[in-house]
């Protein structure tokens, strides 16, 4: 599977913390890997109030799932592109990371997001952020 | 789901720093409870040195997953189930987290492990930890 | 300087997600077995209620320092001693962390914390908190 | 203290992962965030191999320490600074971060290093590195 074009993107180097006693990326840091490219997804589209604590509503992470391809090694620069879907009250984004060693994925993931109250109750997404959602194309299935 | 029986288990106090803003246990996180159970898995059989750096051999995860059903807060105390299948060259985990504070699981989940060599070639496992393996029971699928 | 007698301890293994691509425990996470001991005494003494979200009052970290004397490997067992000082506003816990491996320390450190309001602001500590701090004896300082 | 100027910057943002339950980053982090800027500080000047694993020679952290003046929030653009200072066998850093709220820094912090063999000996730095720090301007003392 080659590099995905037209889709959002994040550029990132590896941290030397987020190495292991195997001399690789830790696979726990790839959900975070994950959540750097939304947040900036989020920003770019104005709406990271919906990260901000002590908010009417947040946006929950109910499944999460990583295919781990390849190892990523300290001086990797990593490419993370996303497609994200509505799903009637659920949001889907898919992810394909990407490093300078292969042409192929290092890893390939998804999350699935709701809004929910203060009382962990599923909400209708806040308007705007559904907006956005819409304008979104999913051009094909990674995983 | 009540909580499983007769299945290896780990119990654990929830830490500061692995909440977030939203107040509860970030799902980074869980990846993380899931490998501390390996570990002690590992330790148990006397297993712990096929996660030492520089071996001929590391176990590497190939895929993970997780489904989060309700929240960890600071202050639970969490239980970790598992079932550990082998699937020829694969060792397959799953996992069911129980908190203090519900009776159905917080969470699900399930992690794909390969032996891999120093230049990252799927192996046989170990003909020690394959022994292991073979011991194990897997009663039900839980996700 | 051997271990420490009559005070406060915790006892603790090494996770796989703790090392670094050095083999050895990442240095940032000397800071969180320091947190974990001080939850642990928050829980021994009914106080854990002062890391809770959304309180009026917080325990803020203003000072945190570590010395690394030796380093923790993946299957070391460690016990973490701490002693703890009432400073006017302030608290004072200082740490040695000792492995399994060494008969000297593997790490000293100390943090200082202040009770804040939700504006960041510095207040009296809460009464049941300074009580328990009043208790507190401070035998000999470490580092 | 006002930022300074003619040292070594990196900028970054701040990641929805490394918040707490108390709404702001928490405060282990701050080590990670120095060390990112030392990662930049040794590609920029092409010794990034004395971070990867399995080299005759590894730099290792003998003391950390952080001084935390304001809290951080998500939507923070943060600036580190550093200067560097060789101090015989050791490499001496000090940090100041500040945020896009405040004029004054947020954290000031100081680490130090020594090169460490694979038996965990302190070893003379290596020609190159050593070349570079000589070069380094330690303009004044931050805490």
């Amino acid at each position: 599977m080659t590099r995905p074009t037209s889709v959002f993107k994040k550029n990132r180097s590896i941290c030397f913390y987020e190495t292991d006693a195997m001399g690789v990326v830790h696979h726990s840091n790839y959900m975070r890997f994950f959540e750097e490219l939304r947040l900036d997804w989020l920003k770019e589209k104005g709406l990271l109030q919906w990260h901000y604590p002590r908010q009417d509503l947040v946006l929950a992470v109910v499944e999460g799932r990583c295919l781990h391809k390849k190892p990523l090694f300290l001086d990797d620069e990593i490419e993370i592109f996303a497609q994200i879907r509505l799903e009637r009250l659920k949001i889907r984004f898919q992810y394909a990371i990407y490093s300078s060693r292969y042409n192929d994925p290092v890893a390939l993931g998804e999350t699935l997001h709701v809004a929910l109250d203060s009382q962990f109750r599923v909400k209708r997404l806040p308007p705007a952020l559904q907006q956005e959602l819409e304008k979104e194309i999913w051009k094909e299935t990674w995983l």
